[in-house]
């Protein structure tokens, strides 16, 4: 290394600066939680960035929870663990009901609530109707593992506002799936989470027996009072008695 | 609003985690500077992630910065500002030979030394060697900017090590340009910054009037110990008379 | 406005580096929940950063969620939401015994579990053995809703490695209570969270009817693999049968 | 380690959540340069944060650059290379002129520009105008480096408006000079950039063969325009003949 010559009495090239830390650089997803909380995620890629006439969207490929789905910069599914909110969302509902055969999704444009529903044998028909064209062809050409549920004959695909699509059908429906991003105040989804929306919309269009059901936010010891409670509450007063009346919601 | 009911007498959904923070959850690129620095800037896509033989290589499109290379995670370059450091590297010795012909370029793979030298009318032939294949032909594709320069018929690409090739070859240059990585011990490009290579491979293949150029990492007040201030000693002690001699270093 | 010129054509100085974007600008604490996932949640102060014989610590003023209690830079336990994992781990045990009278907890010196227990009017003798003196001082001091528990004459506070206390006294206890960091190889409560310790240790220090409780980590979906399925599994090769033994775990 | 039991058939706990990544958990200060861009530096301490009458302020204890001085959410002033700004503002101005015995300072409430100026023997009096008398007092207690200068008999300082004290004034000074906050509109120091100010307040206030020196922020290819031009430019129009004129700018 005498090859080298340093004026500040070190004989070659420091090294600090070298790749001992190349591995910790890295491209970073960031979402804020809360004003003062956030969180990130490594990413390998960004499959997909966009805006469509409704939404932001974005497909990610992110190192801890693989292929990951954000709308209007919030993170809504991920393929590592989406199984457990969409079979939540689901399996009770339709393990509940005597014989489920003709199923009506609000939203659920993912495709994930159509691939938990299409395992049910007594499920002859899904409507699935969301308001995006461009998430659901989105996400039918990235979304592999729900290729299938695409593709099934059972599945009536449909592109328009939830609630004017069921009050323009005339059909009974066994179970109804509200598959929705939360109410927030001005945004797309907020009439679908209405009392009137529940008892002039839904409910009329429930078979006998039949089953409502809706994500509700998340439920947890100080979250439950962003959307939860208020979706919790406005239920009660429209399905009345839980489990005696003939139209139940769980 | 009082169509939604909420148990802790607000009426209606909160909106604390809507849209409002939407735009400022995003992609980040960070790289760490040093162990207790970093900076980040905001990613529009990932277009390239790999690794060649040699080393890791991202291709970034950055929102403040276009287009940046990264290697071994490390900003090596990026579009909006590229044309300072290629500038600066190449026209004050272009400018200042009297009548530069043959240039040899050791590394360079992106290209964009080259497009600066291709500039001067002077020039009539451009030897660029680059050790990594997969460097070169992905900046080919990707940097649109430089693809005019890759297909100049003036353009000599050779893929070798460039002490090995400039060892090998009998002509000799005008300019010799060191458009490389900073000598890390340890790293590939470390023996072509020695008072050696400089005294018996480059010195012999200058023509008389011949210039030696290279860079030479950040000098900074402080960023100047990292390498700046051995490659300039040891450039020093090669290139005795910096104006006098008949063989120069700028 | 035309008292200042630019070069450039506009009148005046830019704003684009104002004030605008200054509440963003902020002290956050950045912690690694695994490689390639982390969160952050922004400071008010960093009110005490020390190293101990057996641990670093950290007390940190947080926004989101006060106070927070960083040992070897994790995050164990936060103003805002400590009571969940306090009252869950006291509260269970001690509404289950019929007299709950003397209680030993092994590490806790933090003070939440003592404060806890304290409110058991049948309590007559906690004993809090931790290993680490200035944590618990340090705790003493800063926290301030524990104050009044660290001051309970029925409170003894003992420094020592929890299970060499045990083993040195001989007296029984109702309740023992593991309020311990997770076992990690090598780390300093390893030996607290086995069998033999469970069965050799444990058991013998319980009086008839006793039950121990310990922490047992995370238990989410995925989470619960890390420690809480191991802690569970050993649990119950000692503790045979749950509510017959005539001690039990819960 | 046959003393633990798994279930998913590993032996013993996990480690994957162990200390390894400890050291890299840590505290941030983090800033937006803009708004696709920011930078972040590791935190040892808070040592002060508040809100005076004009500016909210922070003085952070910084791992790369020592006590960082920040004003509005921007870093005004670090430990490590605060002399570089200040030697450069103080000693062109200073050594250029033939015999500097009085000096203004516009704002420079840190304490440094003063002490800078008093290392020149000739100079007999500094009147320092700073219109944040927290933010001075605040310097003076923390910033020990410029201890000696804030006692200093030479030194007087003021507490006012930097404009309405020159203008109060009828004494004349031998250097006058800006140590201020960027001209942003709207901002406290706007009128302190102006051609008028240059004109009517300054150039009356300087004595023959007096100086006036400013900051002028950035000066960097792209970050010139932010500022530094216009200021440049401002100055252009008052001090006609840099150097011939009987009272020039540097």
């Amino acid at each position: 290394m005498g090859d080298i010559s340093c004026s500040n009495g070190i004989n070659g090239y420091s090294s600090s600066n070298g790749n001992g830390h190349a591995q910790r650089k890295s491209c970073w997803y960031e979402e804020e939680i809360e004003e003062n909380l956030r969180w990130c995620f490594a990413l390998n890629s960004i499959l997909h960035t966009g805006a469509t006439q409704y939404q932001d969207i974005q497909l990610l490929d992110t190192k801890p929870f693989g292929k990951a789905l954000v709308i209007d910069g919030k993170l809504q599914s991920a393929e590592i663990d989406e199984f457990i909110y969409h079979e939540s969302l689901v399996h009770p509902a339709l393990l509940h009901h005597v014989n489920p055969k003709s199923i009506f999704i609000m939203g659920g444009g993912e495709g994930s609530t159509a691939r938990e529903l299409l395992r049910h044998r007594t499920v002859e028909k899904v409507v699935m109707c969301d308001i995006d064209q461009e998430v659901v062809d989105f996400c039918k050409s990235y979304l592999v593992v729900n290729r299938e549920a695409f593709r099934d004959p059972r599945l009536d695909l449909v592109i328009n506002d939830a609630r004017a699509e069921l009050e323009r059908r005339e059909e009974l429906y066994d179970v109804i799936i509200g598959d929705l991003a939360d109410p927030i105040e001005g945004g797309p989804c907020y009439q679908l989470y209405t009392k009137s929306f529940y008892e002039f919309t839904i409910k009329p269009r429930l078979n006998e027996g039949g089953i409502f059901v809706t994500q509700a936010g998340p439920a947890g010891v100080f979250s439950h009072t962003e959307v939860f409670s208020c979706i919790y509450n406005t239920l009660r007063q429209v399905f009345k008695c839980k489990f005696t009346d003939k139209r139940k919601f769980l």
